[in-house]
């Protein structure tokens, strides 16, 4: 961590204030003194330190990190990806997840019929919504804990894992029952609340990014989950927002390798939320693959024009199949494995 | 609500549509059919409608509202300003709230020290942070209930109702007991299970706007706690992210005229979180005020590089009693009213 | 183009607005009537006027288009792929373009190296920039007329086409002369002077995209170059600006389908220049060939830790060549080319 | 500014690295080696140095700079604000600059009818736009030339100065024999082309910021033309583009005070090209008073219904009177000027 110092600041002050910062902290300090400014540098374990409390001091113009403020999942401490097993499965490994299913669990019928193509396909887990963030008040919640009853049937039919959303802390303990893997909406990735609740378990975190939060904001939130003693997270990039209005939010790419390199946790894409567009998911997956991502998450209804919500950005079980077969073929490309019964 | 029909949409299809549009929904459906394409006018009370169950039809190009999807809120349905009355002063009204405080309570010692003297200066409110949100896990968290005991220590001794942030819907039936006006954070703004809480009691909600959040999801947030019977929210702008990084964040005070506008709710700024920057609190104050706003919400410490959080942004006493001499003087000329001890 | 009047508006204003507007634009009119609102559709080709033109009538609420505001550039009116042509290579074919080159060229045995080496690999057009914009006057601003001297030299010595950036109106006489395609920088999308005069010539323009403007800017753009006569224009995403700083940009690949959709128009990607980071190069590049861009352009550059300019993002000839073997791999899953001399 | 250098660099590769830096800079190179990282901090004037020329080196982490990359811009070389002065008035002096007048001159009645209205109600300059950027080439570009000549009868009968935009270079012997403040737009910010040539004039500049330009940019924008020679820039916040899309940009009112703190140059507020709404000039004009701005760009005209371009954002000549007087007192709480006829 480096600390500029004002210009005009007086030695005495100076020297107050290392003597501070090596009391409070488990740091060494040297000190650069220039004819403009005096620099300083804390060598060490920075990690744990807060640079507005160091900002906040009247002799002080800036802080700059060195080292990133993330350890547990930071790839430097732990050089190895970490491969995540569900049932029988991995995310992280040499295969590359497919998460498929409706944005929405509309009843018994629709959530088996869509459990069945999509596996039928090669899907390696299903996705489903119970509980449903929406903006307004007066859309369709979900089926909530109807909803993951049906997610189970589903599982049990299909023998495929489930991916859903937890809104509530007050339901993690039937979501730890219920589901394989507990995902983390966008608009509650800053919602340290439930994040610290989900450092308690040991059931995998599926964390989406934030519409408006840095990468390293979202390794944060990681860390959070990490602290607290679950390391099983999988990070899913779905859109930053930003000025461009044609898609539904910009699907950000290079996220994909930024996560590799500072960290060793995977990383799934989800190209249906970040587009909102059924027709740009199929170039978008492929482009996911291609730029290194673990997996995918992707929504398939089989009747989009009646779905609750999310039509406009599922494919029918039909497309899905198509979309397979292509990314079967980037996968090998990579080096990597996609499963279709196609072959 | 307008529906614009794809081009190549075929007459049997655009009947059928309509046909099932009138069944679902109150509204009266008029078409327009012209050489390129046809367009329905859906008439009649659609702020239930959810456009994504319409645009997810084959034949539909897009959707897009006449009216606003909110109605509580909606200054068309309430043409008078709300008015929130806590313990005989008023937000919304001719008197300007001013909200003042440390970012978060620290000692008993700190928080009384610092409500007598903003009090002393002319605020009307006392805000300090018992549970804080913050980005990294191994940073200060807050000092949680102890805090709320501090909170009404202060509040007791000062008169001055208190302002502080809720995190956990757990911790709701505390607040209603201890604290006047319960603060929802920016990073909360779209936890629906929060929102949802916070519509079933009926103390005054102070609702932040997201860091990437349209003034349009905002008030669909505050419709969110209004649906469940809560009427008294007041809203406040506390900067968006944006590409800029000399401040924190972009304070957005066009946002006042646009609530302004379209609500009948009371708007405040909080312009120290906002910058970041102490030394930009005065200037963005009393925009804030020639803007109309109805309030503002104002970082003070008394020693600001000894705070546990947020020092940067702080002011001492001695600077926000000045700003209030100055903020009163803007006050007159919008014809509003700022008391300060100074006359 | 739909036309919303508002709820408190006189019959007599909307009929003289309607009457108005039949004698300006050659537009049939038809209006819906209904019980809180008029609204008006404008049927026939309205790509000629201005929205706000209508919109700044008192009685006017909203004007949204249904079609796009370009002609010219618009996949409507022109369904096939346009294929530019240039000294018989093709971009927006079956063959993906590869255009590689140092960020600026430095001297005669710099660019003709570079040159060589990238045409070794496969490349089949060289970049280099002799004008150089730079956020700084006190910055390297390029061997401006000497740069495009050194250029053709390169050019003659290995056949490969030139790309390089134009900045000042005064200058494309020599640049017509000089020049196999030229390139609009992001920072002059908007140059309305410069596009008219290119507009004037029939080069090619690779037409880059402002770091602030919509698909749909970027297209108008495209629109002023082709109103003036020349309809050669190849798009380039480069990356937009958001509040992400991890990468120097955010790499937008949606705009590879969604250029597509909307235009005939070829589009390539610029990984180097939107990310800023040489190791993010490969994976963006084999993802924006499994989007569906029609080529590439990226800096190499020999020596990239003494370049003057932009030596961060260049790779090396060696890793260049590695590059070129995976894309090619890419380019065949998507049934398209590269040649490459390994095969 | 500080170099850190990357952990695992072999130290004969730092001490290269010193040499060369102390060969190439006029600077002073202190290290500080740490347990994990080398540091190197460059003392003296940096503000020649392109900080990605010495990124590039492989054994470089990162480069921050501690002082800004401006220097005759730099408040800290030039501690007194520069006061800008044209035909008798002020910019940047205790006067508040009030510059008004319609978005696009129309006809010689109009400009002139115009103009002696916002004289009337105490307007100090005159605008109206004769060169147009338009996004559409089929949208009225201008009455170009002939725009000119009617400005300059507007100044001749009514003695207000006018400020218009420039788009081309060649122009700019015209702009200067006929114009008295030369306007930059915000698409144009980094012409550079265009700012070299205003750097050789004397004219005055109004550099507007560009839609996605950091402050800092736009200082550098600024540099360039004081480079040239010619000191006289005023600097015009319009707007920034943002998520939000109910106002055509976010006005940014944060600037004025970070220019005030970063540079000597006067700084005013354009709230109409910012919102693009005229019930919004009046709140953010005020504003931006509060804040410290030392001027207003204000669109004008005597039917904003028939404007030919802008209408929706121009006042009444009757509404900015009324807004005249409002301002007036702002600026006398500000302990600045503002004169009207209405005393």
């Amino acid at each position: 961590m480096i600390v500029i110092i004002k210009p005009e600041a007086r030695q005495e002050h100076i020297d107050s204030l290392i003597t501070n910062l090596q009391k409070t902290y488990p740091v060494e300090i040297q000190a650069v003194k220039g004819a403009h400014c005096t620099i300083l540098g804390l060598v060490g374990d920075t990690s744990h330190i807060d640079p507005s409390s160091i900002e906040n001091r009247d002799i002080v113009d800036k802080v700059s990190r060195v080292s990133e403020p993330f350890k547990k999942a930071n790839r430097s401490f732990h050089p190895d990806n970490t491969i995540i097993e569900v049932m029988g499965r991995q995310i992280g490994g040499e295969e590359i997840a497919i998460i498929a299913g409706p944005c929405s669990v509309e009843s018994e019928e629709q959530i088996i019929s869509i459990a069945k193509d999509v596996k039928e396909s090669g899907a390696t887990f299903l996705r489903g919504g119970a509980y449903k963030p929406r903006t307004s008040p007066y859309a369709f919640q979900g089926l909530e804990e109807d909803g993951l009853e049906l997610l189970k049937i589903a599982q049990e039919k299909t023998g495929l894992p489930i991916v859903t959303e937890i809104m509530y802390p007050h339901t993690i303990d039937k979501f730890v029952e219920d589901v394989d893997i507990i995902q983390v909406g966008a608009r509650n990735m800053q919602n340290f609340g439930l994040l610290k609740e989900l450092g308690r378990i040991d059931k995998p975190v599926l964390l989406k990014r934030g519409l408006a939060s840095t990468i390293e904001e979202w390794l944060m939130s990681a860390e959070y989950i990490m602290a607290g003693g679950n390391e099983n997270v999988i990070l899913c990039e779905r859109g930053i927002r930003t000025f461009e209005s044609y898609t539904r939010n910009t699907l950000d790419l290079s996220a994909i390798p930024a996560v590799k390199k500072l960290s060793h946790l995977p990383v799934i894409i989800d190209p249906s939320h970040a587009t909102g567009l059924s027709w740009m998911v199929e170039p978008l997956a492929c482009a996911a693959i291609a730029a290194g991502a673990d997996g995918l998450i992707i929504e398939v209804h089989n009747d989009p024009t009646a779905a609750l919500c999310d039509g406009p950005q599922s494919l029918t079980p039909n497309k899905f199949d198509k979309l397979m077969t292509k990314m079967k073929k980037y996968a090998e490309v990579e080096g990597r494995t996609i499963i279709t019964n196609r072959g």
